[in-house]
C-alpha cells in the first residue's frame, strides 16, 4: 500500500489575484472544471475579500455558482472576515481558508491589523462556520521567515498552531510566503507542529529561491501529507519582481509519484491544463516540468550533453 | 564544527559550450578569475575536445595560460580521448574530467562509442594523467535515466562505480544529465556508490524538471559532500528546448549555508558574478536568487499576499 499526500489547488485564487487583466469568469470557470477532474483534495476557488481590495477575483459568487462540483474534492475560498464569510455561506463553499501573519509587521501591513486582532476577527469567523458545519482551514503567513522582521521565532508559529488547534479548526496551513523557508528549518517546525495539531497539516511553499520542492521533499519526510500548489506555478512575489511565488503542482505531483506516494492526481490531466493555463495567461509560466515533460517521456535525437 | 560541503563549479564548461554566441577569452577569463575568489574546490575551467567539434571552447589553451590561479582551487578541464589529454598537460590543468555514459544508446549517440570502447580510451587517459601526477574525475553520465532508454539499472551504475574505483580515480560524478534524477533514487544509488568507492563522489543535477535542489537534499542526507554546479543556472538540455539545465550555484550555496553547512563559499561574491554573467550572455538567467536575493534581504514595501 502505498502512502497517500493530498494536493491541494491555489491557482485560481493565489495565482490569479495577482494577474494584471481580468481573467473571465467563464474561463475561471472552465479551469476548476478541468481541475476537479485532476485528483485534488481541496481546490482553493476564489476569496470573498471586497471586490475593490481584488478585482481580479470580483465574480466569487458567479464563479462558485457555475463551476461543476465534484462530491470528491472540497472547494474552499478566502474569507477575509465576517461579511466575505456570509458571502461565501450563502454561495456554498464547503471550506473557509483563513489568514493571518505571525509576523505583526506583515500582519499589520498586509491585514492593517495586530495579531491579535486578527486572531479575534477570526474566531468569529471560525464560530459562524461551525455553526453552519463548514470546515475551516486557518493559513499562517509568514511562517517560516518574513520580509519585513526576518527570522521568525518557532515558538510564535508553534503558539498560533497551538492556540488553533484549541479551536479545533478541521485545517492549519503553514505558509512560506515569499520563499524564505529552507530544508532544516521546514523539519524543525512542522515536526513540532504535527506534535501539536491533529488535524490537517498543509505547507504552503513558494518557489522564489529555487528551494520549492526541497522544502517539501523535507516537509514529506517530517511527516506531512498535505501540500498547496499552484498550477504552472502561476503567481508572484510582491517583495521581489520577476521571481516565482507558489510551487508548481505538476512539478510537486511528479516528483511525489516518482517517489512512490500515491497523490491520486493524473499527470496527463494536469499538464493539459498548465498547457492551457499558459494560453488563458499569455505568457511562459515558471514551470519546468511544462517545457521538459515527465521522465517518463523519451526521446530519439540525440545531441551532445553530459 | 560545522561539516562541509565542495562546490565545483561548471559554468565555463558545460554552461558556455552551449551558448550560440562565442564568448570571448578575455571574458571567459575575467570570470574565472572572479570564481577564483569565490570559494570553490573545483572550477571546470573548459575542455580540451576538438575545436571543430565545439568551437565555443577552441580558445582552452589561451584562457588556461591566462588565469590567475588560486592555489586553493583545482582547475580541471574535461578531456575526451588522449590528444585532448596531452594538450590539456601542456596546459598545465590541474584535473582530467573524464566523461562516459552509463547508458550505451546515450553513449553511442553522444560518443560514437560502446560503454567498453568508451571505458578502454578512458583507461589509457587515466594512465597517462597518473603518469603525470594528475587528479582525475570521471563524469558517469545517464547515472540517474537516460532520455532514450529510460530508466538505468542501479547495478549497472554500480558496476561502473566499482569499476573506476578499482582504477584509483580522485574522483566520480553521478551525472544527471537530462534532469531525470529524484529524491527517492538519489539516496538509493548514492548510499550504495558511496559504500563503494572512497574517494571524492560528486552529484551533478540538472533542475529541468524542478527537482534539482531536492536531489541536493537527498544527496547530503545520503552522505555526499561534493555537488557540481553552474552559475546563474547557465546551460541547456538538448532533449528539452528551453528547459533549464545545470542547477544554479547561488542556490545550492544559499540552501547549504542556511542548512548549517560550511560550504566556504561567498554568496555575495557569487551573486555579483552571476549578475555580470547575465550582461556577458544577454539574457536572463535561471537563477531564482539572482531575482529575489538572499532570504536575509529584507524588505520595507509591503503588498497583499499570503
Amino acid at each position: 500500500m502505498k502512502e497517500t499526500i493530498a494536493l491541494n489547488e491555489v491557482v485560481t485564487r493565489d495565482g490569479f489575484q495577482s494577474e494584471k487583466a481580468f481573467i473571465a469568469t467563464h474561463d475561471k470557470v472552465a479551469l476548476v472544471n478541468a481541475l476537479s477532474q485532476c485528483g485534488y483534495r481541496v481546490i482553493e476557488v476564489t476569496s470573498f475579500t471586497s471586490p475593490k481590495a481584488i478585482p481580479m477575483l470580483s465574480d466569487a459568487e458567479e464563479v462558485m455558482a457555475t463551476i461543476d462540483r465534484n462530491p470528491e474534492v472540497v472547494y474552499s475560498a478566502l474569507i477575509p472576515n465576517l461579511r466575505g464569510a456570509q458571502r461565501a455561506i450563502d454561495a456554498g463553499v464547503d471550506m473557509f481558508n483563513l489568514v493571518m501573519s505571525v509576523s505583526e509587521s506583515h500582519n499589520r501591513s498586509n491585514l492593517r491589523m495586530s495579531c491579535a486582532e486578527s486572531s479575534a476577527a477570526l474566531s468569529e469567523v471560525i464560530d459562524l462556520a461551525h455553526q453552519h458545519n463548514i470546515r475551516v482551514n486557518v493559513s499562517l503567513s509568514t511562517s517560516f521567515g518574513c520580509p519585513i522582521e526576518g527570522s521568525i521565532a518557532k515558538e510564535r508559529v508553534l503558539d498560533w498552531v497551538s492556540h488553533f488547534a484549541q479551536r479545533q479548526v478541521w485545517g492549519l496551513s503553514l505558509c512560506d510566503t515569499t520563499g524564505m523557508a529552507y530544508p532544516s528549518l521546514v523539519s524543525a517546525l512542522t515536526q513540532q507542529a504535527l506534535d501539536l495539531f491533529t488535524g490537517t497539516l498543509t505547507l504552503h511553499f513558494h518557489n522564489t529561491r529555487g528551494m520549492g520542492l526541497a522544502n517539501v521533499l523535507a516537509g514529506v519526510q517530517a511527516g506531512v501529507r498535505s501540500f498547496d500548489a499552484s498550477l504552472g506555478g502561476l503567481g508572484g512575489c510582491p517583495y521581489a519582481p520577476g521571481a516565482t511565488g507558489n510551487i508548481t503542482t505538476e512539478e510537486v505531483v511528479h516528483m511525489l509519484d516518482l517517489m512512490g506516494f500515491d497523490t491520486g492526481m493524473q499527470l496527463d490531466k494536469l499538464l493539459s491544463a498548465a498547457h492551457h493555463l499558459t494560453q488563458l495567461v499569455g505568457r511562459t509560466l515558471p514551470s519546468q516540468l511544462l517545457k521538459a515533460g515527465p521522465i517518463t517521456q523519451l526521446h530519439k535525437a540525440p545531441l551532445q550533453n553530459h
